[in-house]
Formats: structure tokens, sequence, C-alpha cells
């Protein structure tokens, strides 16, 4: 399948990588490509330069990875995704499945705080369907680790992911990728795009759960 | 123990009758007691009288359950806790556990929807711990639907509750009674009040869960 990732910080090079190793044509999509961006130093991730040498997948600026994907994935933070996926086109977007993994989450202060205006009253997924009212957007893949989220069989016993949005076929392209090419055993379909509300709340609550912990390798499992 | 309950709603009356089936020593709570009050239906729950008839606990005023309670519990909605507490009175609160079981949800919209001013920079429970520091506030038992909470049997494997505060004596009081009376097999420390946060927050995602099973008979477990 043609994919495009927006953002190409750890969590858009872990997903790209992932899914480069399941024979998608992907594009990994950065605002600007340049020689100074290809060496530049990435927080808790790769160079670009090296990981375009490890993936083979090339990197192309924000417009040319939404054009090339017939699913988009917003990799980007919370508080920048409208801008990212502006830059990216709304025409790049109209009629594709957009799976939005975003949260919004203010780490400038040292602990995580929500960023107030896209939590209570909406979300992130609900902020970029109104915006690009064409895209297909499907919340997903936000609630736990990236490393997780590609390879939940780390984990030692079954755990949930969750997909929600307002296009049912969208939301089957999504559940297909999160089965097959990352194993997830259980997929919730929380309902319509509002949904995204619940898992990007859930943050606050995983963020502790990390702390306490130690590490990112854990998620949860709905039972009932 | 000595226990003052406030609030006596459904979650009041459900934490009642399953703390005086344990032989606790309890007070439920109200703002005010007299015969109208006994007999007035209370929503999804029993008019006092016929409770009260049941469980053989007797119904006090705020402030007189707050002064009977060792443990006094937090029973009422987040948007009003501080209110009834302050008529439960400060100095029958001072150096007692405060177990905090409320979230801060509105739900006058038809909809759930999380109170602005006591999420994304506060909770509940740190509000609750702000206007009584002489209180041992401990967050707890709002993450599942209080008919799980006070019997976790009834979800076919094994969830997990979440206690949060900044006394460890206090945590453990609660974490006995969480253990002893109501059979939770997995009790996670958070850790400071500030955690409050993350749980009550979880509620968005709790109630499209709620929503999308039917009924309120599930939990989650954190596995890693």
């Amino acid at each position: 399948m043609k994919i495009g990732i927006i953002g190409a910080g750890i969590v858009g090079q872990t997903l790209g990588a992932a899914l480069a190793g399941k024979g998608h044509d992907l594009r990994l999509g950065v605002r600007v490509v340049n020689e100074a961006e290809l060496d530049k130093p990435r927080n808790q991730a790769e160079t670009l330069r090296a990981w375009t040498a490890r993936t083979g997948v090339e990197v192309a600026p924000f417009a040319a990875a939404a054009a090339h994907g017939e699913v988009i994935i917003n990799a980007t933070g919370g508080g920048v995704a409208i801008e990212a996926l502006t830059l990216a086109g709304a025409e790049n977007l109209a009629g594709k499945v957009l799976l939005d993994i975003s949260n919004p989450l203010d780490f400038s202060t040292g602990t995580l705080t929500a960023l107030p205006d896209l939590t209570n009253t909406t979300s992130v997924g609900e902020e970029v369907q109104k915006a690009f009212p064409q895209a297909r957007v499907v919340k997903s893949l936000n609630t736990t680790w990236i490393g997780v989220g590609v390879n939940p069989a780390m984990v030692p016993g079954e755990i949930d992911v969750f997909v929600a949005g307002n296009d049912e076929a969208a939301k089957e392209t999504v559940t297909t990728i999160l089965k097959r090419d990352f194993g997830w055993a259980s997929v919730i379909d929380l309902g319509d795009i509002g949904a995204a509300r619940g898992t990007e709340q859930f943050l606050t609550l995983w963020f502790r759960l990390y702390q306490r912990i130690g590490n990112g390798a854990f998620g949860i499992k709905v039972v009932r």
C-alpha cells in the first residue's frame, strides 16, 4: 500500500521502519528536505540520512509524502498537527484515510500537560477532521508507546488498541494495518471521531504508569 | 473501622452497603436530614429510608458523618466536592484519611463532558487536597463503575484499581479496604495526588467503552 507519513521524529521513524519492513511503498514526510536537515540530530531518533540508508525509504517534503500516500499517517505532535497537515495540503488528503496518532501534549514544562485548547471539549482527532472534512480521519495508535504500537507482542499478554472515526471503511483499512502489519489481536472500535477525546486524555494516566513502571513496554486490556 | 461517607447518591449508597456488610461502623452523610429528604426519590438509588432500613446504617448530616469517621469517603460529584466537604467541616477532616472517588464530569449536556476548571492543569483530587491541606487525601475507586468498585470479582479476569496521594500511610489504609473489603487483587500506586489527573481524565475513555459495551461491568488491566 502507498503510505505517506507526516512527521519524521521517533514516532514517524519507528512507524516508517515497521511499515517498510512489511513491504509498503512509503515516503517519510519532513518540513524541509536539504543536506543540513538530513544530518540534523533528532531527539531519540536517527538522523534522516541514517534512517533512510537503513530502511531504503525516501524522505520527502510533507506535501510530496501526502501526495504519494493512499493512506496518510499524522505522526506530528498534537499541537502542530493542523499546521503540518496544512503544509501537506488539503488536496493531498481529500478522500484518503488519515490515520492520526498524535496527542495534545505539552512536554515543554518537564512534566506532561495536556494542551487545554485541544482537550475537554475537543481533541486533536476531532480538530483534524474539522479542518480537513474530506479526509477520512481515523484516530488510533496513540494510547501506547510507539514501540508497542508496531509490535504489541513485546508485551506479555493480550492488550487492546482503539480506533475511532466517522468512516467505517477507513477504520477497516486501519484495522487491517494494525492486525496484519503490527500483529494487534484486539482492535476496539470506539465509534465516531469524538472518541478521540477519550483516547487522547488517557495519556495523562498513561504517563503516570510510564513513570511508575519505568518504561513504555506496557499496554492496557479491557476486561469484561 | 469508623467511616463517614459524604454523598448519598448511588455511589455513596453502594459503597455504604458494601462497607456495612463488612462490619464497618458507618454514617451516610447527606446535606439535610428530615422526613421529606428520607422519602425523596433519588436517581438510580433507593430512598434514604429504604436504604437505611435495609443496611441498618444511620443517615446523618455531612458534618456529623465526617465527625464520626476515621476514614471519610467523598462520594459526591466532582463539581460539588469542595462545597460538600466544606459543609462537612475542615475540622472534621483534619488528620483523617479522605478517600476521594469523585470525577469532574458534567452530565447536564446529555453526553459526558469534563469540567474544564477541574482538568488539564488540575483535578478534583488535587483541588480537594489544596482546599483541605490537613486531610490525607487518597484518590481511588474513580476508574470503574461503583458496582465493580465494591466487587471486582464480577469481572471475569484480573483488573487494576489505582491509588494516588501524598500520604503513604493513608494509601495503605485505603489499599487495605480495597483488598480486604472489596477483594481487589491488584492495587497500583501511581504516586502523589497529582496522578488523580490521570485517573480522572481516563473517564472520558471509560465512558466510550461503557457506551460500546453497553454496561459498566468491565475494568482495565495494565499488562506489562
